[in-house]
């Protein structure tokens, strides 16, 4: 009999690990995780030292038999695997600063999971994903890929349509942040709040909001267009709507339609913010060598707080409430990215959405929700387009269509400017890029 | 018995009339044309008076039995039509101008059939189109509405949503001269050359090209994307995209579509010669009077060939075509805008779109096409979305409507921007837009 | 301050009463039920004191603070309801008894809820039920309408088209049995086993089959499809399927699909019934009779077990667990009757469809399934048209598209038959149908 | 340079051969043909002599410069052919008998494009006409094949999911038919008539019926519903519906629709018939001999008159129309069977479907229709459904599968009758339907 469930981690190195492991250590009375197998490449074999180390350290306080193994051997990790999670940056964060500096050079969004940072980060990410596929398909065929691994919306339409894997899941924090910003507006416990939600990886809208199960959703957007006493818009952050477009809009859009919904103002922010304190990257650099620093410390035995500050809060409870919710077949409703299967009318049955699912043993099952309105529909699809031709160039290597995935971008928009960059950019990544450069 | 055809033409002043008149002339022997009504309003008296007058001479040259009635009686002119065709401009060119001007400032297109332009002149023109087709239910409620007036796209839309008559057809002469250039490409007569079109009015593709019916379109995309002796392109003009780009989208764009694909050369194109040269209504402004001089001239009755400049070029050859191809039931192929009816399935079925279809007695009808390419679905839907949410507007007068309309159009993504356009724009149209100021 | 919810049960003199307060009593720490209004209609009025006096007596033992109000006056009962449960029969069990006998003689089936039975229920019923929308409309807006009353499909399908209350839900006993059937063959508790249901009330296919969320469905129908000891096919009730049609048709049909797989043999089995015992209303008269003879008895303040053999075993249970549902907002999944919403896509999104939901406080949502299977999709819509243009005829009162409706169906197949049978039991059920009698 | 059109005629030694040549004869100024190959198989030699010669002195006496030849040798006939005529009937007339008889025993319909009979007809001809299609692949990989072959619908749809090839129509003389039918009813002449046609073979609906361009449909309806002085419905033949149902439904049916909407009567009709004077391939067996004997006169050189009664009526023209519409690029409405293409919503994109299309040298391309009516919908997709699950058993000889196909047959519907006719059909027609007894 087998005695508990096997987590592989691929991408293990990682600086996230720690929120993993902190939430199986949770959760464990509901999810019997035997074993943790965190892997990695040679090039990040120091990291997932340091980091393999602050996990065991974490397990062995809390007393859990739960064994965690540090691996460079991925099929020896991915073998009879229950859930692999896939969480690696192929290039690493000097990769990521290309993909956030190169387009600002031309006058367009520098950011990893849209416009051509995104194109580029999905060109280098899905061979490494659907290799990882193939993998376990040999090796551990029931277990269910959860990947966490940005652009979370690309990567998982090209394993739905390349990979010849069922059971995927793409996760990602931005539904839940979304959930907890509505609760903390109207200042009560998140898990009394949810949000229907259907769109697309980073383009999801919330369709409705209940409290307690009753729609509070005209509440909600009379709120964040009120003006407070000094005149202002009472917004909450990062949804500084103009209060007639979102009452016109009648949905609640999410962070990242900033780059769609006030593109200019966007790009000019982003721009200032690389010319005065470098790129996210740059900044993400400096903040994981201090948390290394931190987790080198023979004495940590707990997820210290700084980590939340790296951007990935609340990843630890999706990722381990969506493990249990499948392992327990809890039926629950949670935002994951999953097969369309006729749940958005403008989306193809078989692409990837991110939206409100059942989660059962069997896996995510989408709740119709009929169309999405008029007003967001076209650049739904205009994205799900660029994932899709996105995708088909990842796998081909195909140039010409990198060139027209970027120019039907609405960041980029342009035939001439799409090329360009296509050609800096695939000669700056090109050593993780041979698919482009066989001959 | 009835003796022949009665056709209104609203905005029977404007300078494209002598085109239609030459239309109707040459084409009398198939459509036996007996009065043509110009009607225009008020303000349009005296250049109604001199292009009436000219229409008149060319009539009495032709030595046919047709009667030109000039008229301010709108009525008068509905009643009994058979065909009733729109060519109207709600605040003349000075409107124009404004439509061009304002969003510049913004550093956004300025153009009358898209982006905030189009959006403005879809704004003004909608309500007095509607109210035309209410006349036209009870004054001729057999009659075909061919309706020339951009946005045309917007405007058929309107006219399917909140009008009580089924039969409208919009009808642009730019897939004509995509055919008409293609053949000049080809060095081959027009009519040997057919299109497939599918899209949107001003964002219509051609999904194939034939030549004597057996399929070019791989060949022309060749001779396009090809380098000449020089090394450059070997574009037809207007078609000057990246050779990777054509290659990969696989579809033909239109004119029109320089605005998206390549917005930002477009956008510094337009701006540098509104700075130089003043925009196109400025440059209409001057044209329009020397034609209106020339169309004083009591010696001339043809159609003055200066009249080619003005923009309009195979119109007359396109609505003549259109008219006869109804009361002949020739069951002929033409592109027009029409309602969709389940042919591109990414748009619903009671929009408006542009495409090839079969002309009939019983009106135009849509030939199936599956689906657009999935590198185009997502622009043609968002512009659909922009389309139906501004013919709301304009239905309803509602500022926020106006304003998201404007946010999600590819060349603003701005709900700031929008919201500021939205509002200059709406004082400066202030006197042709009383559904937005009524109190 | 509300005390507690008020329930207003329509139909509430019938024999079924009792199931729907245990109902209640079982589930009050959950669902704090304060007034129970049992409504019925003059012709009523015995059987209301009858079952309404052993309703008193049953709330009486359990010691609960609930009112139980009996009345002839509906509009009092609807008063500020927070649900309504409909369970009502037009006409009676002779009404039935026509629907069951009459067809019989023209060689076609006679059932109340299929067929000419089932459209003539229809027809009796809806008018009905669309008038006690329009009291809830006017009374208790917010109120949840639960409908038991059969045609239950077409009744939904009714009151989605054509009243103007968005809060309806259509709910049936046939998939809860199909799960416990499933659970007896696996020989398993009830709780373990779930089904994916879709379809059409009375015409629900299972698509898949779970036992503690691990699907099972080739398991069972292996087990349904084998040979016993004696060479016979292990069936279980209701299930006789040919082995062969079984598992290339690979979802699991209902009781009621015996009717199109079985046509001829269910046929010949009804009525050699119907001639040796009497049809089911014969039948199911004599069963009342005896029931409401024990519910006279004073003494008696539980739910009779006789009830049990009447025919709708778990109604209570599916009715209180679906009542209960939505009142605590408990998301979790039942079959219900409901707007399709896009859920199945070879149904329009506004008809109403039997599926698999989550039951949230703002209604049932349907969990996206994609398409059915290929070899059911035809009779499912024809269902599915025969309905709606059975609702149709109902609202309109024209007789021939109760002869359509009736000619399309695949149990009449026949435009002469159907017309016949149509007149004969318009006839027949005359006062029941003034709106094909008016002039 | 190629001397003119090259047609393949498979299964050449068919009665209705001669109308094929005459057909050529008479267009020959538009179609150039200068080979006509007639292919049959050994068993056919002696009336593919026959006929052949009949051809010969035919083509001889039209003084026209074409080649007939006349051989076994499929491969030599099909290499470099333009046009791929197929008129084969696997077992010939035998079969049919059969196809007629067996259904008879057990209370259904026995017709060779319906029901079983179609069944079996199209599991013996679709691995044929698949062979066709991969030597064509090899040989003529640009000719079109134009499929007479019933089950038209079945096999073009086999074509369509399991061929290589694209350029593939069904051709049926139902629609031309009606319309010839429908002119006659309304005493004009053929050309002035066009109806609206969409659905599948043998189940095609005129959708809307004009006359020179006009809607004529209602009228029609009328006219058919109408009682005449002695106070019957003046019908035309094979409309005899119950006005009720006519009006009602608003679309005209065809012929084959007497199957499915008068199923009882057609069915006593079909089975008098049978009894009385033998089945249709028994009479056609009996036309064919005394047709075969005329066809040896060796001085007749024109299509005699008695091959009228065959039952082909219009085929040559449909055949040589569509012909010579694709070659000349024609753009003129016609009937056909081909790709759905998203014309119709309620069957899939990939399906055949019986519809009026646009006849280019690209293909058929179909006029979108949007939706059947309701009342259609479910039967329409029944039989697409049976026409799948029936193509995908004879690919696959999965008995299964026939089962299945036969179980959901409108015109059977009952599982274990499915079952016995499949094992009796396969058992009959063993030595056609090696695909099925294969170990």
């Amino acid at each position: 009999m087998k005695k508990g469930l096997k987590i592989a981690t691929i991408g293990g190195g990682s600086s996230y690990t720690p929120e993993l492991i902190e939430g199986f250590i949770k959760c464990y009375d509901e999810l019997p995780v035997s074993e943790i197998w965190l892997v990695d490449i040679e090039e990040g074999q120091e990291k997932l030292d340091i980091v393999g180390n602050l996990a065991k350290r974490m397990i062995k306080k809390s007393g859990l038999p739960i064994d965690v193994h540090l691996t460079l051997d991925r099929r020896a990790a991915l073998k009879d695997a229950d859930f692999v999670t896939t969480q690696l940056r192929v290039g690493l964060l000097d990769a990521r600063a290309k993909d956030e500096r190169i387009p600002l050079k031309y006058g367009v969004l520098g950011q990893e999971t849209n416009g051509p940072g995104g194109l580029f980060k999905g060109l280098r990410t899905i061979p490494v994903i659907l290799d990882i596929c193939k993998d376990m398909e040999e090796l551990c065929p029931d277990a269910w890929l959860i990947n966490f691994t940005n652009p979370a919306g690309m990567v998982t339409e090209a394993v739905l349509r390349y990979a010849n894997i069922n059971k995927v899941v793409g996760l990602c924090n931005v539904p839940i942040g979304m959930e907890r910003a509505v609760a903390s507006l109207l200042d009560v416990e998140h898990a009394r709040v949810r949000i229907d939600f259907a769109g697309l990886n980073h383009m999801v809208y919330g369709l409705d909001i209940y409290l307690d199960g009753v729609s509070v959703k005209d509440k909600v957007i009379e709120m964040v267009t009120d003006l407070d006493d000094n005149g202002l818009v009472k917004n909450i952050q990062g949804m500084e709507w103009e209060p007639e477009f979102l009452k016109a809009l009648n949905v609640i859009p999410c962070y990242y339609h900033n780059y769609y919904y006030k593109s200019r103002e966007t790009f000019e922010k982003v721009k200032q913010e690389a010319e005065a304190e470098g790129t996210r990257a740059e900044a993400v650099h400096q903040l994981e060598k201090d948390l290394f620093e931190l987790y080198k410390d023979p004495n940590l035995d707990v997820k210290p707080p700084q980590l939340e500050k790296r951007g990935g809060a609340y990843y630890s409870d999706a990722a381990v409430r969506l493990i249990s919710s499948i392992y327990n077949d809890k039926r629950d409703i949670q935002p994951v990215n999953t097969r369309n299967n006729g749940a958005i009318a403008s989306i193809p049955n078989d692409s990837a959405v991110e939206i409100s699912c059942i989660i059962t043993k069997d896996g995510p099952k989408p709740i119709a929700i009929g169309d999405l309105p008029v007003a967001v529909r076209g650049l739904v699809q205009q994205i799900k387009s660029f994932e899709r031709i996105a995708a088909e160039a990842a796998v081909t290597g195909d140039r010409n269509l990198a060139i027209l995935a970027l120019t039907i971008h609405p960041l980029v928009a342009s035939d001439s400017l799409a090329k360009q960059m296509v050609d800096e950019m695939l000669e700056a990544h090109r050593r993780y890029l041979p698919q482009f450069f066989s001959e």
